[in-house]
């Protein structure tokens, strides 16, 4: 298997923690967001995935894309350990959980998102950091009411082994502590990122220890 | 089942497609997105959906929130007619298909989106309309070359029969329409779009359609 990823990119870094906990063999391919105006705007990348966005998994000849998608591919091919175990209603709340993250927080802080803010709308470097706070917050904050009231949540997300959830939940953390977002409303959140980090799965997919980190 | 729901919500316009696909009876409970300041940032609701957001569909005492989780639950508990069908490498393109849309292009376009533009970053009414245009644009132009370039490509997003990437595709669509984004670029969608607005399943769910119509 091959990786398009970058290092700073959360939704390569799901993908990463994913392979990783499935203990599966794969070639990173970096593919830097703003060295040259974007090489994933360029004709080779483009061939790769025409939407221009990180990551994208290459098996068999075959191109994927999505983070979420790909990690359910991953699950649905190497089952385990299950990244969405349980019942159907176990996993709706899974998938409701990442997809809290990868829905309604992290598209509104992408790159290209605080680009257009800057250059079409004038906004200046404390606008776009309010921005981003604004919308990571709040949507933590939903998270973690998701997480506190639900007697499904334990050491992880949902249950005591890591899931979709938890792929999602750490790289959104790792965003949120860079951009000084306020993480003190959120006591569930920090337990159960803290607990993922200590796992080598988790490490080693983090942004730090990717061959292309800066 | 109870689905909580706003007309114009194109997140609950997914929910509503799958479920008439599917041939499930449902009760829907508008939730009014902008009358007294939200009746989805209310105590009632907020009880049912922590996040504020609609479409939270009540099965059995369990509460599902967002779109695809919810749509996901109901092709596992319902199988028939398949909205994620085929081998894990099709149901990888339709997921991603669907989360191109839900991920990149639509959290963009969130009312609650175009009110910060406006009410914090002081955009102009022209502004939020540009932006509006430049992530449904630049969104669909990728859709377009997913399916464009792949034979997996049919009478629908993916095959002949409707998927979870129809159910989002069509919202979109409507959505593009209705703020005249430009769609002449656009020939698979259209025509998709076109073929899946014959289906009763779709008609039925369109915003104009529901009991809170206004």
């Amino acid at each position: 298997m091959k990786l398009y990823t970058y290092f700073r990119s959360s939704a390569a870094y799901r993908v990463r923690i994913a392979l990783n906990l499935k203990g599966l063999d794969y070639e990173s391919i970096p593919v830097h967001l703003t060295r040259t105006g974007g090489e994933h705007r360029q004709e080779d990348y483009l061939a790769v995935n025409p939407a221009a966005l990180v990551p994208a998994l290459v098996e068999g000849g075959r191109v994927m894309t999505q983070s979420m998608a790909i990690i359910e591919y991953l699950d649905e091919t190497h089952p385990e350990p299950a990244l969405l175990p349980g019942t159907p209603v176990d996993r709706a709340r899974i998938r409701a959980i990442a997809q809290t993250i990868a829905c309604d927080i992290h598209p509104l802080n992408n790159l290209r998102v605080l680009q257009y803010l800057g250059r079409d709308l004038g906004a200046s470097d404390e606008q776009k950091s309010a921005w981003y706070r604004h919308w990571v917050e709040l949507g933590l904050a939903a998270v973690e009411a998701m997480l506190a009231v639900d007697e499904r949540t334990g050491a992880f997300c949902h249950g005591d082994t890591p899931t979709l959830a938890d792929c999602c939940l750490v790289p959104q953390v790792f965003n949120a502590r860079r951009f000084n977002c306020r993480m003190d409303a959120l006591p569930v959140i920090s337990r159960i990122a803290e607990r993922c980090e200590d796992l080598e799965a988790f490490r080693l997919a983090a942004p730090g220890n990717q061959p292309d980190a800066e």
